[in-house]
């Protein structure tokens, strides 16, 4: 069976899909839509939601939603534990997975305002308020674990380490690209899951299968 | 060990939780914050991301997400099966509680709209434009079969429920009540949740155990 990962030549909600897989040591076919495509893709209604990600079978079915995908390519491999079968460990790492879902719904309304003034305040108000809440409180619940949900590597932290890395690459006006730096366990689960020897490998080779 | 969900004496994200807990035959305490008093709450930041629902295990350890949570107790009677263990039937189960997620996601920004042409406008836009999108779709996914994802009764249908009785309700203005009748499988979706015995014997005792 020859999974197929639909999503744009993005990270966002796409990369932590591709981890997973990555790390598990799954191939699949990483089809990357290209922006100027989705347009044309999205009319021609291909995709159960008209979104993406979306994971296809190799009988064509389509399933969307991130989260459910994420969970899914998660518990395809046991023995890489991304995804734990007991359930208070899966409880965690549902949790953190909400949480970093949260964070991302806080970020993702200010990239559609169009209005400058309302934008900058906006930023300002997730740099100044609503990311260190969020911040203070995962690295409380985090608590001595060194990742974010218990003492070993989950889908949940492939997910919140892209939201990390998405903060600080600069792209988000207003949002200074070091304010993760004032959070001690949050920079060292990003070093953690970067130095993943399947991690690194996948970032350098950025494996596109082409359509 | 005696559970104790945290919500508000309201439906919305704490009332599929109970279900899942009333229907798996698991006696839990039914904690009720009145409207009142969360402002003292959140003042005094009892819950892990002041937010609930939350899930308090007997030691006082809280877990937050609504997500998180109903996956969680969906899973404590596995004979239930209201979270299916087949990784494949799972991944249904997560799509649809995804897609429900962006439903509330697609409603609730209107609640708190205070400039009241807008808000006109945005429950005007979510009747003939975003609720039929995801209606249509829900339907198109669910295909022959009765419930949301697949031939049995999981939390997907007691959050997709939840959804559409609220929908329902005629409390959201500008939305009609009558707006899922369009929708057959999910008139029938809600009969099926409805006419659960356990279901319909906690809407009648909405078991309270005082605080």
């Amino acid at each position: 069976m020859v999974l197929k990962v639909h999503y744009f030549d993005a990270a966002n909600r796409g990369e932590p899909i591709r981890l997973a897989l990555a790390i598990s040591g799954i191939k699949f076919e990483d089809v990357r839509i290209p922006r100027e495509d989705w347009a044309a893709k999205k009319a021609a209604n291909i995709y159960p939601m008209n979104q993406v990600p979306v994971l296809e079978f190799e009988d064509g079915t389509m399933v969307s939603q991130s989260g459910a995908i994420l969970r899914y390519v998660g518990s395809l491999n046991p023995s890489a534990g991304l995804y734990p079968t007991d359930i208070l460990q899966r409880l965690r790492v549902d949790e953190m997975l909400g949480i970093v879902t949260d964070v991302r719904g806080k970020i993702v309304p200010t990239m559609r305002m169009s209005d400058e003034a309302e934008k900058a305040a906006a930023r300002k108000e997730l740099t100044t308020t609503t990311l260190p809440f969020y911040f203070e409180r995962i690295e409380k619940i985090m608590g001595e674990h060194k990742f974010s949900a218990g003492d070993n590597l989950t889908i949940a932290d492939l997910d919140l380490v892209g939201v990390i890395d998405w903060l600080s690459s600069g792209v988000l006006d207003g949002i200074p690209a070091d304010l993760v730096n004032g959070y001690p366990k949050l920079l060292n689960l990003r070093k953690l899951v970067h130095d993943i020897p399947a991690v690194a490998l996948w970032k350098q080779k950025r494996e596109v299968v082409s359509q």
